[in-house]
């Protein structure tokens, strides 16, 4: 992978311990939800609430599941034999650039393009064409192609953090989904790392891959090994994560608030600029939520369904369900998903009643679905 | 060569120790300034400029040096090299930490202190004492220690990101700094990353870490690799970097205004919560600049060394001249400075007129300092 050669020995230098970091042991009385102002106009609308009124709202809901009821004709191992293979073959491409002098152009003031976006595209196209030519393609650059009577459908993000990459700032990566009837079967995102040891001496800007992947019903896993959200239950002792688009519009300055409102009441809210690999993190229970507007099919495929199989809640930002199609979401660690829609859910009703769009985004046309 | 040439001219520009400067400094020629809003009530507070008077001042306006003119009777090799021994000794006991249950309690809301705190900062201070037993020490826990009439201060931050240490999320780090009459002489920062391979199996957890420091004079390096910051100098085409401290008072406040107006403008900005991690991205030139309210001596001083050294520059955030003592920093790849300073400087000299205080912080008493 670029410029690490020495890989094997790299791994061999490596400090590497236990396989999962425990969640560290924190005071049980902590101050309670009013000290965080949870009863403002953002998170009730009418500013009144109890403390009773929103346990009993955290107890009753429930979320529907995002994941599909199966993957169909085509056993889960092996659509995510190749979920994995289109997106290492896709990660391999970005690898292969992310030292290398880039060309870049412009979709807009801050969204970046670069060649390897594409020919990462190209790449994972050729993987998933070459095993199921049959299917139905949806990627960021190329756009919707092959069968749309077909029951699968994939959602390829070439390279999620454009942004990131084009800096060298981790974290970036490549993100593929695929659905069946609409609802992801399978995923992977694999992910770019800096790594370099203090007794390497690779340089300063050595990249490594992780992959994160799921299959619907099976569990999520980070290099093979299984995953699972965090057991954090208050929002004062967690770390939340958002995204930002590139569209500057009333969702974006509704989640400047927010952002604002939870680092004001959480641990910290961060800000990385890759949803898969935010995504990817909350499965792997080192942050607890990741929301974020204006998402599109390939940023969330993947990612919705790694959180949901590591043991997370998926919803759309008002609560309500959510469909790949749809146009933002919320993933937690389910523990917390009530409590942050306190706040979440009443500011994206207020985009709504001001006329924001939050209907389904785009799905293909005759694309047979169960959402 | 450009490097080379680069990084001679910056130096040379530095040359002279400039009295504290608090006018905002606007940029040579700048085409585009309308549409970035430089002249609101918090660029220029009356809302006129024009920009031949702009550019004049941003003609002059030079940046003082932060590194020490030399590192006293120690050569700087043998500093530098107990400074990384120093840091690196408390970066084993994170590391040894990071996968085992931690006994944490609170300073503040969300201010975590571990045992991993205390102990990476015993691991510290017995390295430096052992080495240099008359040289004073200023410790985020230990508070300060040794004798005043040295000519040396030590600043540690045996943890920096406890937040991100806890939750186990990138990244965190151990920040090691001595100052030569009250500048910085000597830095390491050892930060901490997750890491794994697609062929490795390690697990999802595996951790690794990387050394930045420098020498005053000397250059910054990433593990031994010389650094450079970027080159970037457009705000449209960078990446930025803040933080938010755990105090929310009006300097909070201000920066999540400037957290939008930056995220507005530029290509984003990021939020990982771990000063000297940061500052040492802006170091590696994947980030063109971070700036935050309300750091302590332990956090800035080795972080400001790195960037200047890899030919960035270092100010306070209302564009004055900056030491370890004060209470903001501005680091950024130089070119984007002043640039950045028409939003943060008016910002920060809103802040004094409400009389919030930006004197220094702290300074040992009897500590001689040419600052």
């Amino acid at each position: 992978m670029g410029r690490c050669l020495l890989s094997s020995t790299i791994s061999s230098l490596r400090i590497c311990q236990l396989p999962r970091i425990r969640l560290p042991v924190f005071p049980k009385s902590r101050s309670t939800n009013s000290q965080y102002g949870f009863c403002t106009s953002l998170s009730t609308g009418g500013g009144f609430c109890t403390k009773a009124a929103l346990s009993e709202v955290g107890i009753k809901k429930e979320y529907s599941k995002v994941a599909a009821d199966s993957t169909g004709s085509i056993p889960s191992s092996e659509l995510l034999k190749v979920v994995e293979a289109a997106a290492k073959t896709g990660a391999q491409v970005v690898m292969d650039a992310v030292n290398k002098p880039r060309n870049v152009t412009y979709k807009g003031l801050t969204d970046l393009v670069t060649d390897t976006d594409k020919n990462s595209e190209f790449a994972i196209l050729e993987v998933v064409r070459k095993n199921f030519p049959d299917h139905l393609i949806l990627g960021e650059e190329g756009g919707i192609i092959g069968d749309s009577s077909s029951d699968y459908l994939w959602c390829i993000d070439p390279l999620d953090g454009t942004t990131n990459f084009a800096h060298g700032y981790p974290s970036f990566a490549v993100s593929v989904g695929v659905l069946f009837r609409g609802k992801p079967a399978a995923a992977a995102v694999v992910y770019a790392e800096i790594v370099s040891d203090v007794e390497f001496v690779g340089g300063p800007m050595c990249w490594n891959t992780r992959i994160f992947s799921a299959a619907a019903g099976k569990g999520a896993f980070a290099n093979g090994e299984k995953i699972h959200v965090s057991r954090t239950d208050k929002v004062e002792q967690s770390l939340l994560v958002t995204g930002f688009g590139y569209e500057h519009d009333d969702p974006w300055a509704t989640n400047m608030e927010l952002f604002k409102e939870f680092t004001d009441v959480s641990r910290g809210v961060r800000r990385l600029g890759a949803a898969a690999v935010d995504m990817c993190h909350v499965a792997l229970g080192i942050a607890e939520a990741y929301w974020e507007y204006r998402l599109k099919p390939w940023d969330m495929a993947a990612g919705v369904l790694i959180v949901e199989e590591a043991g997370g809640t998926v919803s759309c930002m008002d609560g309500g369900s959510f469909s790949v199609f749809d146009r933002s979401v919320l993933v937690s660690n389910g523990l917390l998903h009530a409590k942050l829609l306190e706040k979440i859910g009443p500011a994206t009703e207020n985009l709504k009643s001001k006329g924001i769009d939050f209907s389904v985004w785009f799905k293909p046309e005759n694309y047979h679905t169960e959402v």
